[in-house]
């Protein structure tokens, strides 16, 4: 399946296109340019031996008198499952495990502060088959499961935070299952979770079939690691559904919120044992589509980073200066021009049942 | 200036890469690739002879059963000025009239229904200069100005709905002056105005300086011309300020709300008589940079139309069948999943005085 798929979006402009021409088209599509972060050759020749790819870039910010920069480097994991779907489940996580734990190790001799893995990474993403066992085998518990204590290790270890997406089972309140999003400080404590608020039903995506509307709103988990003026998305999407939407979102998000976002999505095709149906007409089939990885990092002036790849696994170092988002803040200032009273007000009463439009009519 | 500019994005992309992946590129960049939209004859020789583009495409929408086709064709106009900037006040409007006017011939020729000029029509963007006068002297009443004349005889003229925006000078209010789209019916009646609610203060676009927050909410305009699931966007941007998030907001507010959006930018460089600062540590200067045009139409599945060029006045015909909305809509279902009950909460909650954030630290 690989073979076929184009590597990389970027590489294919950089093939083709004569540099001056280059030069806008890059400008048009993806902002400033982002400068390349050099990392250690024990860092390239581990991924090398490892075979992931591993890119580097920097954000920088312009000087300030009262500020130092702060500067943080975040790691944008992307990882095809390891085992077979139908391999016993302790043995896919612990493989999982063994995998990212060999790239987080990476990431730490690239001076990652902040490391996030893709959405559901102790998983194959499974909700595309509609079938609860063994599949809801893999949910833990956000605090104490297996995934979150080797989630601790690697944070102790590598002085590094950790944002963890599992399937979470609550078995205090009535087994419900999550799509949650564990953060581990750096120290090694739970800081923290967070529940995935808006549930896709699109697509092979029944994830409503699994897990329920998260109920623990827009939480900020506040780090050592010079604030927290990020977004960490991790997804898990295929191309036929979303490929267009994917260098959309969270560049929009970053711009519209003057902060950075990271968006990180597997990478590689699952195949099932058994076959299901999409509900598009066609036969049964075995597979979900091809995830398409490209994990990028955008910023609020609009730029990003290159992304990795769509095919191979891989670790995304971005260096960034946080200090981008309040002069972005103080250039753009959605936060003060805004009508927020106005969209507040207005949404509103846009979800109460009485609501009617404001509809003008001839 | 027009002459150093790249023409346009997607004709540098189709110039170099090959056929089969310049097909990946395009999906990725793009989403599904819109349909030509054939247009007469004698529309084409018209354009060329008035020396402006003409594009059109074509956004179509699955069968259904209980619902016709909902199709409406929308024309997009973006124009350089006429005269240069220090012609008398009412002859530079006339020329705008003229030259509008003899695109939007064009567009009747194409059975355009629904028609929206670029941001501040009229006038030149002269707001970079943050002088008065003569620059409020184009401001006019949304409802019995030349201009709001002038679009009400289009409009009976061709049958077709007119989205005119202007600067609004209203007297009535203590001579309040709002940046406005002023929405003609089919049948000459002015259906009503939105005023321009989020004033950017951003660069050069010292628009705070000229007019007030709009009051007006986000109305929606029934018409004759197949509902309204369309947002119209009539924009005045320049390159080295937002080209790169040029093609992602109107896409991602298409993809967000399941509707249609069509972004309209003028074209060209203005100069003005007197110098002015950009508050960038620059020499003065005349010219407020160059206006890239790119107009385009997004679509709710998150493809888009091609864009109209970088550098030349041009007309961009879109034919939408605004069934896709709804059949998006029911695929997506943002607007059943999205937890807007929540989003209105903490919105509410975040514009208070005494707003505390969710902050979780270790």
């Amino acid at each position: 399946m690989a073979g076929s798929q184009l590597e990389s979006l970027e590489k294919t402009l950089e093939k083709y296109i004569p540099p001056d021409e280059l030069k806008d088209v890059r400008r048009i599509l993806f902002g400033n340019d982002t400068k390349k972060l050099e990392l250690s050759k024990c860092a390239v020749e581990a991924a090398l031996e490892r075979d992931f790819e591993l890119q580097g870039c920097m954000f920088e910010a312009g000087h300030e008198q009262l500020r130092q920069p702060r500067v943080v480097r975040v790691g944008l994991i992307q990882n095809a499952i390891v085992l077979p779907t139908d391999a016993p489940v302790t043995e896919q996580i612990t493989a999982l495990h063994r995998r990212v734990g060999e790239m987080v190790e990476v990431a730490a001799m690239c001076g990652v502060n902040i490391i996030c893995f893709q959405e559901a990474w102790t998983m194959p993403f499974a909700f595309c088959t509609r079938e609860k066992m063994p599949w809801t085998e893999f949910a833990e518990s956000a605090e104490e499961g297996p995934t979150t204590r080797f989630c601790q290790e690697l944070a102790k270890k590598h002085n590094m935070v950790v944002v963890s997406s599992i399937l979470e089972r609550d078995e205090v309140r009535g087994d419900t299952l999550w799509n949650t999003a564990v953060v581990v400080s750096n120290s090694g404590v739970v800081l923290g979770k967070t529940r995935k608020n808006h549930i896709p039903r699109v697509g092979d995506f029944n994830e409503s079939t699994y897990y329920m509307e998260g109920n623990t709103g827009h939480r900020v988990f506040q780090t050592h690691m010079n604030g927290a003026e990020i977004i960490f998305n991790p997804s898990a999407t295929v191309g036929g559904l979303s490929e267009p939407m994917w260098p959309i979102e969270a560049r929009n998000a970053a711009i519209a919120n003057h902060c950075f976002t990271c968006a990180i999505n597997r990478v590689g095709t699952e195949h099932f044992k058994n076959e299901f149906t999409s509900a598009d007409g066609n036969k049964a089939h075995k597979d979900f589509g091809h995830f398409y990885g490209s994990s990028y990092v955008a910023a609020p002036d609009g730029s990003r980073s290159p992304g990795l790849s769509r095919t191979r696994d891989g670790l995304l170092v971005a260096e960034l200066d946080l200090n981008l988002n309040r002069q972005i803040n103080d250039k753009w200032g959605f936060k003060m021009t805004g009508r927020y009273d106005v969209y507040a007000h207005e949404l509103t009463e846009a979800v109460q049942d009485d609501f009617k439009p404001n509809i003008v009519k001839e």
